[in-house]
């Protein structure tokens, strides 16, 4: 639209899928998949996840540092004050709970996302200034376990949960999804896996919310745009399957034929094999640990099969690096804190939206669209239009 | 999540914001920017505008071919049926309506699609064949008019008017914006400027809606992020614009004083310039002929504007090709025909939603995601997570 753009008349052949293609610098963090170590700023994430509180990690990436003591209460009344919904989008929520019966949680996530951006009147992230785009991600994340909870409520029947503001982010997210106050176990667990999957490298939900971003959209506009591309099969993937896949197993000793003839016919393993990760991951060395913490039946049987497919995938396909995925111990450690299983994704989405905010925010310091071309292979252009027929 | 997928380890630079970086083949059309020419399949998008309806371009971006007299027939028919609301979507839309109030049709329209592909039970394209991802895209593009409608009249108090199915998609929608049947010249030139909008090469919304597709997420998915892209101000623009700045210079002996200074300011002028296009816009060349069939005040000062704005460039800014783009005339072709200035962009949007629709269907038969890397440029990691203060 500006009358200054240069136009791109060179193309640029690259990896399929722009794979390895560096789109953008950034100060968020990064994955070492080969030394299986990955940060959010300059800290390990794990470690982040081991020694503070959610709001000090949502704090450190939005703000770009470590809250003290008074930034800390500041931000968490800041942050929990938010997540009591606008009138017009409470209203809302039994019709699209009940819209959205078919399509499942992201579905409504997404649609009520889009509400709650156009309620509170979000205007283009290129027409504001630092403070108010900071603003609107703290309002929608704020409010996204509010939403969630309340549409998987509304979709059994119950009535939705009122927020708590004197509990933290994941206290608070349990409390309004079962209407109990959690035990500080299980709300430490929740956290600790919230704070260790915020981020995690220009995965396409994040790509795609900076692509929205990088147009000047409004931060609703951003955020309904990385919720529908988690929702693809291909990236959010679905911690339940690793636990449909124990339920399925059964029993310990029908691990070994279970896997072997799997392995053989080729088929995927889900909790098993990364993209990025040539070592353990080291989300799942955490979640494990989480879940031997709790011990019991699930976590005997869970590491149990990782040790079974570890060796069998050593036997057949040799020279493999393959370890449980992030899905593996985050579903078992979901299942442990009461979670249903149709929001152990949704409960992903709590947490990674505080990454998508914060890549947003970067985002929108650059004033450059995202554009990239495509090559047209089709017949050749042009041909004379056909008459009617 | 696969075991097969290979580790990106090394990084590709490229330019910024992707320009001309080659992200996939496609058989849907080119943009030749220093031809000043663009084609939908093998066809020219302008010819095609100049000598067939919406629904024949339509039927030609999604099957391939443009169709034969009874694929016509069918075609028209299936999605005329297509253009009435499912019932949990209309009951919601005085809400949605009430709620994006402040933001925007754009947001409604976002919000309201993303309900409708939830109430329709839309499923992971990567899940469902051709035929049904077919489909889905015609359930969204057939509504688009209709929820665009009904929640403008509802915003400004009048009760949404029903789609008639014995209507084409351009009279339809403008039928239901007015609650009367529009005049055939009418139609046929806001039909005429749909056609030439449906698709532009790889723009940011068109990118979007490919990079949800590629992780498998279904079609209101794909389809959300790219409304949310377009409502971005570096890409959707706004028709609107072009006629506030004919307003703003107001009488014709003002013209020249108003340009010169806003040229010597280095001011951008809404209506002129584009990133691709190094002559002049082939839309924008058909639609001012659009316009000089209807004739009257506006058309010629417009007309005057433009002859001056590139007599004053080539005079202060000599050796720049600039020339009005799609906006400019887009503006006063819709104002002719009657349509309110807010609704301008929703209007482009309507067309578009074809051209994503065939962008998502071409890309749900990759099966490679698209992923690109940032480059970590923040202070060493890992460092010391500092003690909580």
């Amino acid at each position: 639209m500006s009358i200054n753009r240069a136009a791109s008349t060179t193309s640029v052949d690259v990896p399929r899928g722009l794979a390895g293609v560096v789109v953008t610098d950034t100060r968020l963090g990064d994955v070492r998949g080969l030394e299986g170590f990955y940060h959010y700023r300059q800290y390990s994430a794990v470690e982040l996840a081991q020694t503070r509180g959610f709001e000090d990690v949502w704090h450190l990436l939005v703000h770009g540092e470590l809250p003290d003591a008074a930034q800390r209460a500041a931000f968490a009344a800041r942050t929990a004050r938010l997540r009591r919904l606008p009138d017009e989008v409470r209203t809302a929520l039994p019709a699209i709970a009940a819209a959205t019966r078919l399509s499942g949680p992201l579905a409504g996530l997404r649609t009520a996302l889009s509400l709650l951006g156009a309620a509170a009147g979000f205007r283009p992230v290129y027409d504001i200034d630092a403070e108010r785009r900071l603003a609107d991600t703290l309002t929608v994340t704020a409010a996204v376990p509010t939403l969630l909870t309340a549409l998987y409520r509304l979709g059994q029947g119950l009535d939705p949960v009122e927020p708590r503001e004197d509990l933290g982010y994941a206290a608070n997210y349990l409390y309004m999804l079962t209407g109990s106050e959690p035990d500080v176990r299980r709300a430490r667990a929740i956290e600790q896996y919230l704070i260790s999957t915020i981020d995690h490298g220009f995965n396409a939900s994040t790509f795609t919310a900076r692509v929205i971003a990088s147009t000047g959209a409004d931060v609703a506009a951003c955020l309904v745009g990385a919720v529908g591309a988690l929702s693809g099969p291909l990236h959010g993937g679905a911690p339940s399957r690793a636990l449909d896949t124990l339920d399925a197993i059964g029993t310990p000793e029908r691990i070994d034929p279970w896997i072997r003839e799997r392995v053989l016919a080729g088929d995927r393993i889900m909790g098993f094999g990364h993209p990025v990760y040539r070592t353990e991951d080291p989300r799942s060395r955490m979640l494990r640990g989480i879940a031997q913490s709790f011990g019991g039946p699930l976590v005997d049987f869970a590491v149990e099969v990782e040790r079974q497919v570890e060796a069998i995938l050593a036997e057949l396909k040799p020279g493999r690096e393959l370890h449980t995925n992030v899905e593996f111990y985050a579903g078992v450690v979901m299942e442990l804190c009461g979670l249903p299983r149709e929001m152990f994704t949704p409960t992903f989405a709590a947490a990674r939206v505080v990454g998508w905010s914060a890549n947003i925010l970067e985002q929108s310091e650059d004033s450059k669209i995202i554009r990239p071309a495509a090559r047209y292979v089709g017949p050749g252009a042009p041909a004379a239009v056909p008459q009617m027929v």
